[in-house]
């Protein structure tokens, strides 16, 4: 008995005249970076952000989140930490901490580790579900700012760290606008859209929503499209932060795999009809136009 | 933002005239049991059931379910074994497999190894939720049996393990049933308590439920319990299984410890009316009388 959401950011559940959508992630090797820097205070933050970003695009409004914190010997410093950036993430979500699961696995994690998994429960009214299928050509590609790397990619971006020789502590190269080191740069907790998305949503012309985790733009945009669309992606219409161009070179990475890992600097894509998206970039979200809707398949970048 | 349900087995969600139920948890270190094995079909089973069997205590129905499976390096035919496990434990609860993520996450777990943990929401009227609050003296306990050791207690099962220098392909001692392996007789999935609950419940006259996790009766029973009451446990009223009495005896572990540890033969307790328990007891569920609500407070063993 598999729902009929399986395939979409969130599974979609209907009860009455309305959908549960639930969502369920973890925040993959970013850990290792709280780990090596002892910044522990927002990975939880990441985490409610991975579950409720994948929620809200089928249009759906947050209710509740839970958390299961899994460890060798439990460090209550740590773990109180690591918690007070979960109530940080739901707080940010308009949503309810309902609960939570503390497991002490002695032997299956090193000393000092942890693994997170967040999971998240949302509702939207069944006529208003958000899901793709009214997108046409011509629709327009709105971007919403990421805050950095968010919480994907990490075994790249560790791999890189190698390869740099530089230290967590140290500046992040090419950073004009302000001082931050490489671990702040790269910690930098995944911003939660919830309520910047819900609102543009409830003005209407909103048709698809891609949350832009692992597989960047190019796996994750065509998630929300019907058969026979794709999208042209103008590279240049937002300006790619400083941490992706300094990965990118240090990495010797090339154009296509950086936006097959990394979300580039938009985190979540919003699909909508031309009209609503002259209002969404005159509300000033902070928000980019950066492509539109075609006949064909996959992404195309110009 | 807490929600009211934080201390019960699953946290409760007002949403109309009904609560959505929700509890996550995994599957410790039963896993490592799974590992050594490389029995990897029904710890999807345990998975599913830890999170079930918690929402069922108030009374909910399970509507649907999620999974994470976090590991280093993806083994296919292993993952495929664990998710055959998941589904069997989403049909034997009826509940919707809604989704499920996979991380990989290198450099945080052992080659072979890795991490589950399991999420469902399920759903229950109002004035039918199952609290305990009705609860009074000489109200009936009514125990429903366990396979064996279901999915708490194993740091405890691995050191009896490794102090009896018994390997795990090993018989059972102690066994008259039937031939079994220690490996076996440690891996049988926990139940899945859900159709058989929600059935005693729907006739009536159940008042508090408690699934016995980690902590045994000793710290599961009064968690259901209102203020000033307590429960007298009559401990020969059912026959301790054999795995239980063999890691008692290797181990040389005290009664209370045993009690405090692990479920010793019953993986679910419910707390009902005196009339209520003729009928369960009539209606031929397995179940035992096991012992009575007393005034006071904790769990006496007489």
């Amino acid at each position: 008995k598999l729902a009929p959401g399986i395939g979409g950011f969130g599974g979609l559940f209907p009860l009455g005249d309305s959908y549960l959508v639930a969502g369920t992630d973890g925040v993959g090797t970013k850990l290792m970076l709280a780990f090596e820097t002892g910044i522990h205070d927002t990975i939880g933050i990441d985490l409610v952000a991975m579950s409720v970003n994948d929620i809200v695009t089928s249009g759906a409004k947050p209710l509740f989140f839970l958390d299961c914190y899994s460890t060798g010997r439990l460090d209550v410093d740590v773990a109180e930490k690591v918690i007070k950036g979960i109530v940080d993430g739901c707080q940010q979500s308009d949503c309810a901490l309902l609960g939570g699961e503390t497991a002490e696995m002695s032997g299956m994690y090193k000393d000092g580790e942890y693994d997170l998994t967040g999971f998240a429960v949302g509702i939207v009214k069944k006529n208003a579900v958000i899901d793709g299928k009214n997108i046409v050509e011509g629709d327009v590609l709105i971007g919403l700012p990421s805050s950095g790397v968010h919480s994907n990619g990490f075994s790249l971006v560790r791999s890189v760290l190698a390869r740099s020789g530089l230290s967590l502590n140290e500046q992040l190269p090419g950073n004009d606008v302000k001082s931050i080191t490489l671990g702040e740069a790269l910690l930098a907790p995944t911003i939660i859209y919830v309520k910047q998305v819900l609102d543009i949503v409830s003005k209407g012309g909103v048709k698809g929503i891609a949350h832009i985790t692992g597989g960047g733009f190019t796996d994750n945009i065509p998630r929300v499209f019907p058969a026979g669309l794709g999208a042209v992606i103008y590279k240049d219409s937002w300006e790619v932060p400083p941490v992706f161009r300094w990965i990118q070179e240090v990495g010797k990475i090339e154009d296509a795999e950086m936006r097959r890992t990394f979300n580039m600097g938009i985190g979540m894509v919003l699909v909508v009809s031309p009209d609503a998206s002259k209002r969404i970039l005159e509300d000033g979200h902070g928000a980019f136009l950066i492509g539109e809707v075609t006949k064909g398949e996959g992404v195309t970048y110009l």
